[in-house]
């Protein structure tokens, strides 16, 4: 038996009995009497572990005892078909080797608490437990699926800059990157003199890759970034993370309506692929955290979504209200949405998702294309049940002389902003583009209701451990 | 003709004549007589531009006038068979619509000078040329078959953290991350007070996400790393970045052999899936910058990496150098090997790829699993034609022990290390992992030799543009 290749548990539990195997793993738990021991094994391959049979006379007493929750064994045995329980096969024993043990009285998982809050003060313990396993495969899933999706499509994965000279949007505080020594910062005429920090001048961290992806754009047609993102906001909410991952394509010649479907469609492929390749983790966390998951995933597949205007929008919201309906924020032509409100779209009136287009210029960015009206730009938003808004996207402004006007009506510094605007002084095209927060796609497909809980190691106020 | 679906130029060369068409994209040259012009048409989906045949007679002369390089046009024709010239099509042109003029006294492309050092000083409008559109659409192949030769393998895509505490083992300068206020730092007993800060404490950007990827190996078995990674080194070399990517697979219950065939078989794959591929980018690379190119991407295909100790790697240098071979660095055992020793292994002595194992410890990092000797670790280095090391690994060390005595040994601070020093004390297991750079990647497939070329958006000592 020397020579037997490991096999992971995903594998074993699809073979046949009488084969002789070895497998590798962590023990979840162990149980049983003083003649034989059932152990959990689990390799982090399947949220399911297999059942490991000892017969207690077979083995020294000293290894059974230091065979505890989380300790990691080598096994040697035959495959047997298993006798009541879940599963066909489980392992009988032969041959047992303790590779690491796990003192029970210091293991942090061996507590009794194991509570979503509890293990994220064990962050970097917490992705051993069946829970964060799941979360780390559906991850991978997504994050796999959204590279498929796009490389299918032709588009080109475009790495845009992390640290940058660039404030994007002005959309969000931002972290400041420097290797100045902070307890000596060198100033100029009473201000920081940055002439000798490693970029030559103040850097921040990215908070969006849009303005560089309508570089790549409109360079080689259909782009995408997939890289961290970062907002200095000091909320400490289930919904805000200081670092999170961000989905950006954009693509030239795509008009708002071509860009409707490409997100329509993006969405839908991604919840189903969940759905085909993530099964058992998808039904391991909707029997244990969110019992409509199943259910609202498959909602939002083979209907059209809902296509309609802010303005009609509001209208919908404001009959609403005449008829009773309550909202805590006010609604009216101009007003941002809530979340509220966004739902009950989705979830009340349409029973589906909603694509709301054409919103108020004054509550979008610089970039979005002016509609004739003067009032709207040709922005889009795709709201989703539970969640509310999913992706937010625009057709952007094409036009040199309409970018620059809307730029010295808000009076936004152009200084880093020349290069952006070359897009639309040299060859200048139609292009359109949306962005995907990676985590708040989790959060709709894992049915986790804590951003924290959908990111292995988050940052937050007051957290940058590991 | 009004409803023609816009089609890409990668597709329309492969078409047959006679087709009614509708294309958009950039004139890269316009050339031709009084009666005839003729438009080289790119839209950035393939290097090759398809040529756009107008008659001069059917179209006005300003419109003609303002067909310049760079320009955008949207043009419906028909797919005529091409006389003379490579391609088997060319539009013979019925309505043309400048989308975006492109004055030819301003646009930085339309100047004589192309030489990439030129283009690296207007990079924001390189990525419209040839070369960088084959550079973009290699560097997106080569991270999609990252993702899939992993997907394929169960591997789980990790996102490690980017900002951090950890200075991961003290690799590199790093930068740090604050929001407090440069101007006006507060400070407590004469040091700076990070109580303030968005963290509360220092925190860095990343040099490495292996030691969270042992988080992760520990927990799912199998984990990979594909995101940023910063170092604050003022270095102005063809092989320096401040930010680059980086790919860290780490496997549970790998032992160094495990890994070395990983390695191999991740690199071949790499390669393979380039020259299936990026055929006409790769052909456009070789013809231009590189006629060696193809034939050193072959050369690593089909063949087994040679496989040997580190301390037999010096013993064959030392025989070249008793042979009259002249290295500028000196070698004996215990050197870090230069360059020039690498590259004279791989092109010289065994004329393919080489992998060496079991460094001295004092030139390997703290966390490889020491061998019996007591003077070797168990890392190992993949070493290829013309640049030298492109893959960095090791079997870790996993006995709690010997690891906590290394860091000793060291004089490290164990700090904002518990929590990895963790994933020994509770169930630890054999496992190993490999670091590939992925700029450094891509200068052996695009055989371009400056780093800054293979990256959209280079970030150098002095340069955060964009």
């Amino acid at each position: 038996m020397e020579q037997l290749k490991r096999l992971k548990v995903k594998d074993l539990l699809k073979m046949n009995a009488g084969e002789d195997i070895l497998a590798k793993g962590w023990v979840r738990t162990k149980r049983g009497n003083k003649q034989v021991k059932f152990i959990a094994l689990n390799d982090g391959s399947t949220v399911n572990s297999i059942q490991v049979v000892m017969d207690t006379e077979k083995f020294e007493d000293e290894l059974i005892k230091k065979i505890t929750t989380g300790a990691s064994l080598s096994i040697k045995g035959k495959l047997v078909e298993s006798i009541g329980g879940g599963q066909k096969v489980e392992i009988q024993a032969e041959e047992v080797e303790l590779l690491g043990e796990c003192d029970p009285m210091r293991f942090p998982l061996q507590k009794k608490d194991t509570s979503l809050e509890y293990l994220r003060t064990v962050a970097h313990m917490r992705l051993r437990t069946n829970t964060f396993g799941a979360i780390l495969r559906l991850r991978h899933s997504m994050a796999f699926a959204i590279h498929k999706f796009f490389n299918e499509r032709s588009f080109v994965y475009l790495h845009t800059p992390i640290i940058t000279e660039s404030d994007a949007e002005g959309a969000g505080d931002m972290f400041q990157v420097t290797t100045l020594d902070l307890n000596d910062i060198p100033k100029r005429k009473g201000k920081v003199d940055h002439s000798g920090d490693f970029f030559g001048k103040k850097t921040n961290l990215t908070v969006s890759g849009q303005l560089e992806g309508e570089l790549g754009a409109t360079a080689v047609g259909e782009i995408y970034t997939f890289g961290p993102t970062f907002r200095a906001e000091n909320s400490n909410t289930p919904r805000h993370l200081a670092e999170f991952w961000m989905i950006e394509p954009e693509m030239a010649f795509y008009d708002v309506n071509d860009t409707m479907d490409v997100a329509e469609d993006f969405v839908k492929y991604l919840v189903q692929y969940a759905l085909d390749n993530c099964q058992e983790d998808l039904q391991f966390l909707n029997d244990k955290y969110d019992n409509s998951l199943l259910e609202r995933l498959n909602s939002v597949l083979g209907i059209k979504f809902e296509r309609l205007t802010y303005t009609r929008g509001i209208e919908i919201l404001e009959e609403a209200i005449k008829n009773g309906h309550k909202f805590e924020y006010p609604v009216y032509w101009g007003a941002d949405l809530q979340s509220e409100h966004e739902r009950y779209l989705v979830e009340t009136h349409f029973q589906k998702p909603v694509i709301l287009t054409d919103y108020p210029k004054e509550i979008k960015a610089f970039y979005m294309k002016q509609n004739d009206d003067g009032k709207t730009v040709r922005g889009l938003d795709v709201l989703f049940p539970k969640i509310g808004e999913i992706i937010g996207g625009s057709e952007r402004e094409a036009s040199l002389e309409k970018l620059e006007s809307r730029i010295k009506e808000l009076e936004m510094s152009r200084k880093n902003l020349e290069w952006y605007i070359d897009t639309r002084r040299f060859g200048t095209v139609p292009h359109s583009g949306f962005g995907l927060g990676f985590e708040r796609l989790l959060l709709f497909v894992t049915g986790m209701s804590n951003i924290r809980d959908v990111i292995p190691f988050p940052r937050t106020p007051k957290n940058a451990e590991f």
